[in-house]
């Protein structure tokens, strides 16, 4: 495995796109940071932890995954010195479907290190099918 | 709304939890900065952006929640210099339920500001029951 460098967020996560869309594990997988601290929850799914359990969980997704395009909206971004976060949401289209999906939201946080900024975190999950602003039942 | 002081984002986190168990808005709100960037997904909804946005969030929460007591657990943390990563399960108990919820999934990021350490982004989603070996067992 051989990390790539990245010299900003920016980079990171075009790349992590880019390699979403082509469903290359290889080229996922060296966007992330080598740290047994890494995390990745897809939606609906557990939390992973550690590098080889998102591998893991990227190769599955991969294994049933149907060639999809992402774009992304509403990026918030927050840049620190060692840590940034870009949350935003995914659009998924898959060839065929007609319907759009409700977007994905994603909180994907990168850490800063000898080879740039990699993946360290990312969290996603499913926006409501209707957007309602009653949230008051979701908090279990 | 007085943002309190936090030196750390242990201590922000601590506070959080006692403010969630207290269904405290107030108390909430404090711990969040004060930001246009903050963003806040609760499980199953839409993510939330502007700390007036997060706020009415937290109010609809409140005024639908039963007391519960919350229990954290599995914590992943990475510390910048201006922002923190913590990630977590959350477990839910609810006064009268004998059954165990599944956790609850949370990204919690902080950032460092002149009043110390405050929520910037929470994201959280819940984790998929969990089958015992018992239960599949009589799926086939």
């Amino acid at each position: 495995m051989t990390m790539r460098f990245f010299a900003t967020p920016q980079d990171a996560e075009a790349a992590f796109y880019d390699a979403l869309e082509r469903a290359d594990l290889e080229a996922l997988m060296a966007i992330w940071a080598e740290d047994e601290e890494v995390t990745c929850t897809h939606p609906g799914g557990e939390r992973l932890a550690g590098f080889a359990a998102v591998r893991e969980g990227w190769r599955q997704v991969f294994a049933g995954l149907q060639r999809v395009s992402v774009r992304v909206t509403d990026p918030v971004h927050r840049q620190g010195i060692l840590l940034a976060l870009h949350s935003l949401h995914e659009h998924y289209s898959v060839p065929g479907e007609e319907a759009a999906r409700p977007p994905v939201i994603a909180s994907n946080v990168y850490v800063r290190g000898a080879q740039g900024w990699h993946l360290l975190s990312r969290h996603a999950s499913g926006a409501p099918v209707a957007v309602s602003a009653d949230v008051s039942a979701t908090l279990h």
